[in-house]
């Protein structure tokens, strides 16, 4: 019997998650995941010093603070945070993400802070 | 004056590409780009025998053919070619694509065929 190939579909996974803020992984490519997430409200200021981190807004408007800007995201759009800048997403209504980054990145970076989602979770 | 943060808006990309089968470069993440890519009718096959390809459809319904069988892919879905699996995508109408993959990475893999597009073109 032939394999099944099956695509990922962003909804299907999204309606198995339960949590904000509690990032899920959904396929890898080479050694970069793809993950995700919804989130609603602030979260913290962190950076990511080993890397770049792109973030894929599927429903809602994303806004990501810099210390000297700010960037707004909406549904079809992306934007990369280059390595090393601090950044606070925040999202004043529900927001659902595609994150992707290497396998092995903290949702808090370096910070440690009692956000930091469990790793490696796969849905 | 703070300097602007802009994200990227996948139909304004798409807006500007005229011809089919030529991926444009819109951002970087590390040394992985994506690519916005305009498809309609058969690709040839090939693979990339030095890594995994991103695929995320943006609009329309794509089909990539593997010798052993064949995944859909629909708005709002994704899915990762292995590296080294031989595949053609295949758009019956018009399909809108997102593509990942490292810098440097050619649409045909290494067949060097006619179809073989300028790679590292932005827009």
């Amino acid at each position: 019997m032939a394999p099944q190939y099956q695509a990922i579909n962003f909804s299907d996974k999204l309606s198995k998650i339960t949590q904000f803020w509690q990032p899920r992984v959904v396929a890898e490519m080479n050694d970069y995941q793809f993950k995700i997430v919804r989130i609603e409200g602030d979260f913290i200021w962190h950076d990511h010093p080993e890397t770049d981190e792109t973030f894929i807004v599927l429903t809602g408007q994303l806004r990501i603070d810099f210390h000297d800007g700010a960037v707004s995201i909406g549904p079809g759009e992306m934007f990369v945070v280059p390595k090393g800048v601090e950044h606070k997403p925040y999202a004043e209504h529900e927001v659902h993400l595609l994150l992707i980054e290497p396998r092995g990145v903290l949702n808090t970076g370096h910070t440690g802070a009692d956000r930091t989602a469990q790793n490696d979770v796969w849905i």
